[in-house]
């Protein structure tokens, strides 16, 4: 079987091979970086991180391509409001620059921190000025753009597939975008490929229409097929950018190059929190910080792989509880047969070698079909049972325990991200239950009026770094 | 007193006030990321950092920018071989930005771990190729750059100026510049400021002489003027920059805006390794990486600034071993201080007050005379032998504690980060000896035949993921 993916293009599941035999050329629209990553951009870069892996571990050679957006993300989509960048810069009173910094460098640890790994390279939008203007440049020559004032517009008329990718059509669109405050545009639909920059607006370059900023959209037209080429694999982001944003990138690309621009659309689906759609207005944001105090980066991943990437995901307390509740049956099984690797007999088991095939073969069937990762987890905790009853009745084998692991490993852990490695739990042993029990015990011992030991208790802790604090409430400790 | 800095371009110490009252300008030479950050960056990202800090500690705002190059510097000097990145990506084989991307965000991390405090931002040399075209352009029409079949090259003989950093004199420089392969250039001394890109030379734009790249030395003359102004405060580097880099973005600056450039030169000096200079292709290299795992932050950054930024330091394992000496005593000494801050008498103690009030004037007094460091550091260890010394007639009032361990927090602690804080060490506590004492009392309640509480012990240490496993060898622990 061959891995196969929903294009939202084509609207089918549709089976995948890249276009040049053995390399995957995709790109996923990153962040714009002027606030902290959220469980929204969890679910999304989840979800290609697993993509690239599951590539990668089928052979394929994947350049993946990631956008920084630094500049030119308005506010509203209609082409109004204010640069988001230049908004939290007036807010913060630094430089546009110091936000951005700030907030990319904390994309990048939050992702490595998720066990997200990084794409191949990340393209910032303000690194791509003069390509823009060029790309702009072209499509005004050939007709599909018109300059008004120092603002250049998209002639959506121009381009007979818009509204290909998401089924809005022309009638829809006239109903949907809200009354322009622009009346220099011919159309409502159009949109701006580059804005004249007021006096006072910071990030500013020249350009043959005067000082301005490229718009949004165009930015991922001209660094994926700089980086891919002009007709490339994959195009990824959430589904909330596939109109206006993925809509535009067709047109801007396809009308300047005559080509088909991405191959395959993959879309993320939302997050909601407690039923409700998750934003900053609604105050109910759950930043990937915040939920890195509460859990580990493998529970929140198997929450977000537990459903489907096309299905919404509904954060709740419980349920991301519910969903790490697995792990610790699967750390555990992955730990034994990891001791029994080098305990273990000798000799062979047949059943676990043929367990391990099937579900081996079982992984690869859900992921192929368009990365059915609750799938795969099934699979998984299913496997983990089988073994777990297996050791009911003994040891298994070293070999046997070595193969298990091992499908554990890729599967578990390389491939989706959830298995904690023995190795990277060292220190992750919570220090509170056991000083739970060392009070209780010292307690127990003052009862029984073994006042040397219970006394003891108190020493050692001190040289431990451990101070224990007698309070009318009971004993506390506390770090010295 | 006034913070005085030696100012390489003037070659006295002088008085540092800002150009603009209360605002500080600097930009300071970041690393080409083509390869992990050695010792030699951590001295010079040292520097500045203290440099940072101490302004603002005196009440300045001060907007540190910083370059990252990731184009255009070449593996020689002339103007000849190869770039820096493109290199190391055709050895990885990768794109350039997957090196970059790679060192950069070690970079940052390396920094972080050395609590080096990030500049206000950073800035790339390839998000600023637009602006870089735009000084050749003007280079070109005021008569100081001549073009040469696609590449254009800075003449040297039409800035007066020239040398006038480095001190190097027209007959030395021909001299000291190798026989030149490009006999297109009027003079050796001559830079380029554009390079054509020759076929298969990835990293290449657009310009008015076709497709190239930028020199080297535009990208800091153009960045460092667009975000600090024409003239600006302080332009540091390390020293082996001087020349040509340095010269030449006087020259190139100076040359468009008809302006100085910026007012203080500040350089720190290199980093031997057993005497001999450190370099890759010696193999004497120093990583960052490599010493944080020998030695802690606070004992590299003592190791480093007990050498002045201008004489050079000389790494041997025993010298960043003797650095670290102190330190155990500098944070004993303000973790019994922190323990008094709470628990300590009421009252005043003046003496205390007055050696409070005399260190801090001493330690303004050293880090004005160019930033000494080394005095500074003297200062702080002399603070912790007083106090010490009058800790042995008896703990000190809380509010004196208070005041030497604000003391100690601000200099030690916040400008020099030689101060390990207590909360830092969250989660530090090690487990073994806590470990050793539950296993120890188990054995004890056993021997008195309390069964009932060992059994206890195990069962609840098995919830909080520790196993206990009975040999002949004594009871071991392990995490489950």
């Amino acid at each position: 079987m061959a891995i196969h993916l929903y294009n939202s293009l084509t609207r089918t599941k549709e089976e995948f091979r890249p276009l040049v035999e053995g390399q995957v050329g995709m790109y996923v629209c990153g962040p714009t970086v002027y606030g902290p990553p959220h469980l929204g951009h969890a679910k999304s870069y989840l979800t290609f991180d697993v993509l690239a892996k599951y590539l990668r571990q089928t052979g394929l050679k994947v350049r993946y391509v990631q956008n920084i957006t630094d500049v030119g993300h308005l506010t509203d989509d209609a082409d109004a409001g204010e640069d988001k960048i230049i908004k939290q810069a007036r807010l913060d009173q630094v430089h546009p620059w110091e936000v951005v910094d700030r907030y990319m460098r904390l994309y990048f640890d939050d992702m490595t921190a998720l066990r997200i790994a990084h794409p191949s390279f990340y393209v910032r939008a303000s690194q791509h000025i003069g390509e823009q203007i060029e790309a702009v440049v072209a499509l005004l020559k050939k007709g599909h753009a018109y300059e008004v004032d120092g603002n250049v517009y998209f002639d959506v008329g121009s381009f007979a597939g818009y509204g290909k990718l998401s089924g809005r059509v022309m009638d829809e669109q006239r109903e949907a975008v809200r009354v322009e405050a622009r009346s220099e545009k011919r159309h409502p639909r159009d949109f701006a490929l580059w804005k004249r920059a007021e006096p006072g607006h910071i990030l500013r370059w020249n350009s043959p229409w005067g000082p301005g900023y490229p718009g949004w959209h165009i930015e991922c037209s001209v660094m994926s097929t700089k980086y891919l080429g002009e007709t490339f694999d994959i195009h990824g982001g959430g589904l909330e950018n596939m109109f206006p944003h993925h809509e535009c990138e067709i047109a801007q690309s396809e009308a300047e190059t005559g080509k088909p621009f991405a191959r395959f659309w993959v879309h993320n689906n939302m997050v909601t929190v407690d039923g409700v759609k998750m934003g900053k207005s609604l105050g109910n944001f759950r930043t990937v910080r915040d939920l890195l105090q509460k859990h580990t980066p493998e529970a929140i991943r198997v929450f977000v792989l537990s459903t489907h990437y096309r299905s919404p995901t509904n954060y709740t307390e419980e349920a991301i509880g519910a969903a790490a509740t697995g792990l610790g049956r699967l750390t555990q099984c992955y730990a034994t047969l990891r001791d029994l690797e080098t305990r273990g007999a000798p000799g062979e088991e047949p059943a676990i070698a043929g367990l391990c095939a099937d579900t081996a073969r079982a992984l690869g069937e859900a992921m192929d079909n368009d990365l059915d990762t609750p799938g795969a987890i099934a699979q998984i905790y299913e496997f983990v049972t089988a073994v777990n009853r297996r050791l009911t009745t003994g040891p298994l084998p070293a070999a046997a325990a070595r193969e298990a692991a091992r499908l554990l490993h890729t599967w578990a852990g390389d491939l989706l991200g959830i298995l904690a490695e023995p190795a990277a739990g060292e220190g992750n042993v919570d220090l509170a239950p056991i000083m739970d029990l060392v009070i209780e015990l010292r307690k127990d011992l003052k009862a029984a009026k073994q006042f040397s030991l219970a006394d003891k208790i108190r020493d050692r802790l001190k040289t431990a770094g451990i101070v224990l604090e007698d309070t009318r409430d009971g004993t506390r400790w506390r770090k010295a």
